[in-house]
């Protein structure tokens, strides 16, 4: 369970739960990588998050209701995946990224998908529909829209052709 | 100067500066409460910062180009002013208010102005405008229209005598 919050301010309450240097990074390679396992997540993520950071930033999305992770067969490895509050920060993600491509140095294939988000909303909506299918079982309400992912994964592959 | 990103990703490079559990505080402190002096920042915050944690996230916030600080003359108090990379962090705070009171308990009387943020996109455009007046120097581009932080804190004022 977490802790009592700081102050009743909903900032002050998404601050605690996301404020840190990798929870949203975890969670963004769980949303666009569609990476499920601890190792995966650990080798395939671009700012090289430590083996004790990701386990820990794992228990704590855990704990504070975003994650869940299905126990493991014998032989198989456990499964991470999203509850409808960890899908829900894309929304943040969205407003993050943003801002770091409009105020940092960063590289144009890493951004092309925060550009086009940013300018869609549509976009948005439809990749937490996906979202839900993937980890929560829930169809998608228009199963023959054309799927957000797809189109982010092409205009970045695109983007990494022409560069 | 900031330190060189961790990656080229627009999500991360917004986390690297943001994603701590006190940054986001001061600058809501900054843009919703209009405190501007290091006094009042640390007495009227919510939340209970401490005086050194306030010290070291301002000196942060201005290395990273988000605050600056005006020196003050003898006997005068120091005061800060939002940049305009500080202006752009409220879409950010917007996309936390509606998470965090979405999924976790929060006060009414302090997420009034989060709501009607998250309700309504002109809002934020207009209390960044009035940001750009009173931190920048520049005139807003519609004087004549109602103030959003006139609308947001009336909005708080009938929560508040109604509770």
């Amino acid at each position: 369970m977490p802790a009592q919050p700081r102050s009743g301010c909903a900032i002050n309450a998404a601050v605690e739960v996301l404020g840190d240097n990798w929870s949203l990074i975890v969670l963004r390679d769980i949303i666009f990588g569609n990476r499920r396992h601890f190792r995966e997540l650990l080798t395939c993520n671009n700012e090289g998050i430590a083996s004790n950071m990701l386990a820990s930033r794992l228990k704590k999305l855990i704990d504070e209701g975003l994650l869940t992770r299905a126990d493991a067969a014998r032989g198989q490895r456990a499964e991470y995946s999203l509850t409808e509050a960890g899908i829900q920060t894309l929304p943040v993600m969205v407003a993050l990224g943003t801002w770091g491509m409009t105020h940092r140095e960063t590289s144009r294939e890493l951004t092309i998908r925060s550009r086009l988000m940013a300018e869609d909303p549509q976009l948005v909506d439809g990749l937490m529909d996906e979202l839900r299918e993937t980890h929560l079982g829930v169809p998608r309400p228009n199963p023959d829209a054309p799927r957000s992912s797809e189109r982010l994964q092409a205009a970045y592959e695109a983007e990494i052709a022409g560069s």
